[in-house]
């Protein structure tokens, strides 16, 4: 069993002194740029996470895997600011703000190819297995970002739906990475699904957290605006639910202009006027808690004593500690 | 060794029965029509060739990482499009021209996944080292494409430079690709390594090759209209070899705007003259033939029979006829 601690300290060492290639600097400045802004490497850690209930001793075996799941992570983002027009990621400007798309394409490609990279120096005896989970599961982390952009252009999208989609963007990520962890360490196959099912629904309630804080979040502790969703008439769960429940003018509300301040200020206000008219804050918070006691109950089904339950416990209220 | 016959086959077979994934439809239709569009399959055939040197039996251990070098390269053009505002490919329309932008930068992304997965399936015994050898030439193309981007906002290029530029962009990979097949069909490093400098310089030669014919090529055979690259003012080894031999007037020759078909044949003209006033075709001409050599060579230094450095003389010469 390796302490939290311990995984603390080899994150910020590894992202710390994570380096990329020096030249040509138009195409290797906004990976470091990227990784330097952070975020909370959620991924890297939940594969350590899991990995550490089944072994003693953090070694590159694992923390070359590690380090390719956030950096593929950071490239879906620089691609993902392009599609959907995003000025700022994590209050700072994005890729193609700061330099410009084709860069943006460009960098993001080398940092998809120098995740591959990292993920090479898994052992041997697990790369054709670490490979083929890595890049199933890459495959379907576009194929949500297709069906999210699909979504924009649909005027109602059913609550199945949504859900898949967010199983695909984000679930199946950090799912790989819980296995991912269990696989390095060799824990048997059955072990390996128990953690992946424990990773989709933690990916699934850390995605509808998200949604939640948007628009009932503190903006200091959530790290962007609040209301951003309702202001790009974008559809999250709270709008799905809403619309499931039959909220009434939620669709004009959402598709409204709103460019001064006040504007703005007023489109947030008359949404979660509606949000608030059916409660779905209410149905929210049930299901974050619901999807993460789904997401221990799947992963206490891996072969570990009592200590590896309050570790998934432990990992998914760290993550959701503000919702569920 | 296998025949030139079975290697024509198994590359038909190759890509007719190549499968993506059906849905989401608007993700993976333009990674079909792309394939579909074809193109002369250079690198897994010489992926194939090279393999054949050694190898009695094509097997899947082979065409899938031939395939992996095929999807890897299509997906380069898939962006590069994009960056080069390029509205035809193959006489077809660019993937960004005929859906959108955003899908061309999704779908060109799951194709570079697409080919990590084929290369998974490359024998375990030789993946980490086929894994390496793939992802490192993967970013040396990215890092071309750079180089590439960066020299069209200079005023002038040195042939050194322009050289170091067409070996990334375009060496690499076919070094990548002759490497593979030796690799895994059991050739040891020196072989290896003597096969990868013969595929670079058969790249160079390749694409020195494909400038000289952009300008001086035969339509019908070219597949591309003649002058693209000086009505697009691109600096290709022409341009740079006329600038090093001091010919006057070829910057403003490209930078004149033409519009109207009569501008465009006038500025092509303009341009050819310069070219002919310092005669960069026969250098061009040399410079592929002295490439070609180099290529083969180097490659001769691998440890086969004679038979093997045939081999090599007629892949290059079924890649360069028409111009060495």
């Amino acid at each position: 069993m390796i302490s939290s601690k311990a995984i603390d300290a080899a994150i910020e060492t590894l992202f710390g002194n994570l380096e990329f290639q020096s030249r040509p600097a138009g195409l290797y400045d906004p990976l470091r740029y990227m990784i330097a802004i952070g975020g909370k490497r959620i991924r890297p850690r939940l594969c350590l996470t899991t990995y550490g209930i089944f072994a003693d001793e953090i070694t590159p075996s694992v923390l070359e895997p590690a380090a390719a799941l956030e950096i593929f992570h950071t490239f879906t983002l620089i691609h993902d600011d392009i599609m959907d027009r995003s000025p700022l990621r994590r209050g700072n400007p994005t890729v193609w703000k700061k330099w410009s798309e084709d860069t943006a394409i460009l960098s993001g490609d080398v940092m998809c190819i120098d995740a591959y990279k990292h993920l090479a120096k898994a052992p041997a005896q697990v790369l054709p297995q670490a490979m083929e989970l890595f890049s199933k599961t890459a495959s379907r982390v576009c194929d949500g970002q297709q069906l999210d952009m699909d979504f924009e252009k649909r005027s109602s999208v059913s609550m199945n739906e949504y859900m898949e989609m967010i199983g695909l963007k984000t679930g199946v990520l950090l799912a790989c990475s819980a296995q991912m962890g269990a696989l390095v360490a060799g824990a048997d196959g059955w072990s390996q699904d128990s953690l992946y099912e424990y990773g989709y629904y933690l990916g699934l309630a850390f995605q509808v957290a998200d949604d939640y804080l948007d628009a009932y979040g503190d903006q200091k502790v959530f790290g962007k605006p609040i209301g951003g969703d309702i202001l790009n008439g974008k559809k999250s769960w709270l709008t799905v639910r809403a619309m499931e429940k039959g909220a009434e003018g939620l669709a004009d509300a959402l598709a409204a202009p709103a460019l001064t301040p006040e504007e703005q200020a007023a489109k947030i206000a008359r949404v979660m006027d509606i949000y608030a008219s059916v409660d779905v804050a209410a149905d929210a918070r049930k299901a974050i808690s619901d999807l993460s006691s789904r997401a221990v109950f799947k992963g206490s089904d891996a072969a570990m004593g009592a200590d590896g339950v309050t570790v998934l416990e432990n990992f998914a209220k760290s993550l959701l500690g503000r919702t569920a």
